[in-house]
């Protein structure tokens, strides 16, 4: 199992660094004491929210940089031990209307950091946050790593063609690189602002909010939900094994539940508010996968990894964050 | 099975006009009595030639353009029938080398070309020429449309993207999309300046100029080998076919051949030359799949299809046509 020492005094560059799942990691590599460059394109659709790393703005250095651009990004790969790449575009609904901007978020940045490492860093090891969309709408269940890979959106295509990057430098380039598919992430420090980053910030806001939650068609479709410390907990595991260069793994949860079974823990939890099922709108239909969850034993045998963090504490830790901090998300 | 009458004065877009699909289709059109467009960017690497056309010129529009021009791509799609979606960079090779140019001409040119679709003409049937690529290092022959895709390389990471655009934008937007995956095809108007795009132009050059054809590895491995008009036919087929609409089919032929018989017969056909195993460049070698041959089974059950020209027929036209054109093509 990999241990997480080698992170201690590693230089680590974190691409979408004061994004939801970037910032949380921020505070975990300083409480490693890692040595931490965040990079953010601050993107006004996109999560990077200076909020995220007030807490440890005086032990991390913050760049606002766009990665597509060769030569920051040669400046910021240089030296590195490790890089996170989880900046990125995710919006389905977006990248259905603008595919170019999803196109230039998740394909161009994600080659011109490949590129970079190729050029001035061939040492550094990259994690790379792929997303369970590359499946599609499933084939069976639980799927797991050998499931084909059909995405339903734009968004599903670019995330494809960015971990597919990552696996070729890996081979051809020997930039050492591990792909981690995550599923439903929540927990704090998401984008709060539009509903158009999938339901679970949304459904959380209008939790918070005492606002009646609209729930799609019967509410029995089947997620696995990671609270966001476990996900980062992945990403540090990934990071620090050899074993895992070149590889890809699933994340998630188990057992699956329902999206009105987690609508309902989440009003439990907050204390109120209350839900209704609405019919599908059309655009949000036929880009649907149905059911899904991961089959997540290849990253347990192979880095340990489990999700620790029940969905009830998850979600309780989360609505405390957001209705301490409003004023900073909404 | 498709009648193809239905492109007889039908309003056709070919993109990639002046390559070598393109042109080679552009001669069929024209003798179907289509209206004929065709669009090319004469980009100096890729396979445009002006001499590809030059026999029917007189018969067919030509508009020198880059699709990745929003403007210049609605222009074009506004009004017609069927689009031959063959534009596009196929070189492996450059693909490692200069991965951005692969993006923009992978996959910005044809979201661009579909979303024009979208915007000024959602009853338009684009039919696109996808490749075997995709599959990557076989885990199983024949290789059929169910096989896993993992492309090895750039090239094959794109024209996945472009592929799956053509699937989304059939299911979700309704323009209608059909996609073929190409494997080895051969013939008249191919690019044969440089031995970038393949060994099979290159080969089929060193053999009429009497040099040593040099062999990589043992020679042993398999391929399938399409001639040209073979697979203007599939083209066809899939345009004139609505049961074709959102599917992908491979193109192939059996039963598959070494690339030593290959060779032997190409010798043979061009009365002379010779050959010589040689190693692998290492460039080459990390990105070659080894055995690759498809079944073709789908596209032979749903649309009619086979291939007809047996490979020494195709070979003696080839060598002919090269013979005959040399200062246009060498």
């Amino acid at each position: 199992m990999p241990h997480l020492d080698v992170l201690r005094h590693a230089r680590c560059l974190v691409t979408g660094g004061m994004g939801f799942i970037g910032s949380n990691l921020a505070h975990r590599l300083v409480a490693l004491d890692a040595d931490v460059l965040l990079v953010d394109s601050l993107h006004p659709d996109h999560g990077g929210n200076p909020f995220n790393v007030a807490a440890v703005r005086d032990r991390v250095e913050v760049t606002v940089a766009d990665l597509c651009d060769r030569d920051s990004a040669a400046a910021l790969v240089r030296g590195r031990d490790f890089i996170f790449n989880l900046a990125g575009q995710v919006s389905h609904l977006d990248s259905m209307r603008d595919p170019f901007g999803d196109l230039e978020a998740n394909c161009r940045t994600h080659l011109t950091l490949l590129e970079a490492c190729r050029a001035t860093n061939r040492g550094v090891k990259v994690v790379y946050a792929s997303t369970r969309q590359v499946y599609g709408r499933p084939d069976y269940l639980p799927v797991d790593e050998q499931h084909a890979v059909h995405p339903t959106d734009i968004n599903g295509v670019h995330k494809l063609a960015g971990e597919r990057y990552h696996k070729i430098y890996n081979h051809v380039h020997h930039v050492r690189t591990t792909s981690l598919r995550l599923t439903n992430t929540y927990g704090p420090r998401q984008l709060m602002r539009h509903n158009r980053q999938g339901f679970v910030p949304w459904f959380i806001r209008l939790a918070i909010d005492g606002e009646e939650i609209g729930l799609f068609g019967d509410g029995e479709q089947l997620r696995d939900f990671n609270y966001v410390d476990d996900v980062v907990d992945a990403l540090l595991r990934a990071a620090a094994s050899d074993a895992a260069d070149g590889e890809v793994f699933n994340l998630g949860a188990s057992p699956a539940v329902s999206l009105r079974r987690f609508t309902e823990q989440l009003l439990e939890v907050a204390g109120g508010g209350r839900y209704r099922l609405v019919p599908f709108p059309p655009d949000r239909k036929i880009i649907d996968i149905g059911d899904y969850y991961a089959d997540y034993g290849k990253i347990e045998r192979m880095l340990g990894w489990q999700p620790h963090v029940p969905l009830a504490d998850g979600l309780g830790r989360t609505v405390e964050y957001y209705r301490r901090h409003k004023e900073h998300y909404w």
